[in-house]
């Protein structure tokens, strides 16, 4: 099969590689329909985080079934699935707290299981998947999705998990009011969250006329272009000499923490899932003055696929606009450009 | 009057001063019933924040209102009354909020007010109130409280609306495992918030037998002695191999912050209301790694007040068990002594 392989700081090459098998009992084979790439791909692409071997990349999936282990029941061949960006056991106390991303079994897409036998990554023809019938979601009643409900299906796997995520840490509900600070795919997914859950204001900050279109289109009532502290002027103008209820921060950068910490009104909440980078940080006392809560890290995305799910399916969401451009996973090399300089939002790559 | 004023680190002087009086037509002229020393008074005794001149000191009492500005219309001569620690408007954002302490017009006992008249402390024999009717919470039905009534009354000054934030905030609730770091009387009313708030295990954490004693009546069910890695240790044996769901950390030093953060479940929360001091930080990357949502800050005791106030007028609580030394106003200064060497837990002073 094909499958995208990162060698090191720019360097993506698809290549081929063994078609998976079943290695364990609890394994299934997903033959993949849809992946994409994650701005958290870029790390590695940038040079951020080293690159050691090749190695397979890509952690956000769709797919069917195509064969499965002797102890695999809930899935059988045909069925159509969402992978999780991790695998998770679903019956340690962590998964059954809900934070499968904390399992004690965790593994990721492209690494190791459990077991010690590799993983193959998302974006490529195949992944065999661990613990498949705790990790892998089934989306009842579709074989073949058309192309905008296979886009929102893939965004289950991570950025509108995540959107969904960053709006439930800052405490987002019917009457808030919100800021959602960054527009990339996650960023706009979590605009879309914010809606969903009941805000009655969604403040989007962004620069860039589509993202601003998208954020709109998602239920963004205002977009704020201005940073740093025009950004919280304008946003406490905005909402009337206060600052906001609800700030989703979808960045990570030292910068983008600092304008979504002082979007926040006292007693106000904070959700950050944007990984913590280049000093961002969140001065404890700062918090203890303002009695802004925090909470955020990564999306248990497992936990709330089959909520979100139900209203892909229902149409009532339709977290799939956040791709902006689709290829042929041959063309692995040029997403990765395209996102790495910003002409895309995310790409959807199909097999 | 008298009133207690502090002159400087280990200076504590118990001195005459003008009765107040009404000076605005918001204010009301309270006569204290009791009030007593808080742990954040030992800040400025032991030199840790600084006395820049002699002033009032002491910011939790109750007591009987005995004159009313022109305005007031919600208390009358006689009445029995419960002061926050902070003066609120009820009327600006922040209060709307629920966030007194955050409060536009917020001023402290033993500051000034909005329009720069002096307030009395609350040690001290009578304290002018401005902002009267927001900042003041009247006890239905009471004049003369017995000692046990008044000790409880006066705990909703501050430490038991403070153990109560710091258990909101920790999102204790029923059935959640809990975790209380430090044994003070902030602490202690931790321990009894978490049991009020229907928590299903409660450790606390103290090496003293009298306040172990008081942890285990106000509720707790086990009493962990040891710090640092063996006392998480220990919390994961009890806890049958997890973290606690929910930890309050009431003490503010890096230590107890740290004992407090690696005390938590993946995925649990951290609720803080200890001043951080000497480097106490909540590290934004193991807060992303773990999903430990934290909060805290002041309390909003205003807020809290009339919720706590039943329950202790129902007898369902009594908080003021807190309180293991009874003194004379004159004795002020040995109060401060006797709270620093921790003799005594918390001191009630009766003018």
């Amino acid at each position: 099969m094909r499958a995208t392989i990162i060698h090191g700081p720019g360097d993506i090459r698809v290549e081929d590689r063994n078609y998976p098998t079943v290695q364990l009992p609890t394994d299934v084979v997903v033959k993949v329909t849809a992946s994409c790439v994650c701005g958290s791909d870029l790390w590695p692409y940038r040079g951020v985080k080293p690159t050691h071997q090749p190695s397979a990349i890509g952690h956000e999936f769709i797919g069917t079934v195509e064969s499965i282990g002797d102890d695999v029941t809930t899935l059988a061949p045909g069925d159509f699935v969402i992978a999780p960006f991790v695998v998770s056991c679903g019956a340690c106390p962590q998964c059954l707290n809900g934070v499968t991303v904390a399992c004690d079994h965790l593994a990721g897409w492209g690494g190791k299981d459990d077991s010690g036998h590799a993983i193959d990554g998302g974006q490529g023809q195949a992944v065999r998947v661990p613990l498949a019938e705790s990790t892998l979601v089934k989306v009842p009643g579709i074989t073949e999705p058309d192309d905008a409900l296979r886009a929102s299906l893939l965004t289950l796997s991570d950025v509108m998990a995540t959107g969904h995520h960053a709006a439930l840490a800052a405490k987002v509900g019917p009457g808030r009011t919100v800021v959602v600070v960054g527009d990339g795919a996650v960023g706009l997914c979590g605009v879309l969250a914010a809606k969903r859950l009941g805000a009655e204001r969604i403040i989007a900050m962004s620069r860039h006329a589509d993202r601003q279109a998208i954020a709109l289109e998602f239920g963004a009532t205002d977009i704020v272009a201005d940073r740093g502290e025009d950004g919280v002027a304008k946003v406490r103008e905005l909402l009337g000499g206060v600052l906001a209820d609800s700030v989703l921060e979808c960045v990570g950068t030292k910068e983008s923490m600092e304008q979504a910490l002082h979007s926040v009104r006292p007693g106000g909440a904070l959700g950050f899932v944007g990984v913590p980078t280049g000093g961002a940080e969140a001065p404890l006392r700062y918090l203890f003055d303002t009695n802004i809560s925090i909470a955020g890290g990564m999306a248990p995305a497992r936990t709330y696929i089959p909520e979100l799910l139900a209203d892909v399916l229902d149409g009532k969401i339709n977290p799939g606009r956040v791709f902006d451009t689709v290829m042929p996973l041959e063309e692995a090399p040029e997403a990765y450009r395209a996102m790495d300089e910003r002409r895309s939002i995310k790409v959807l790559l199909t097999p």
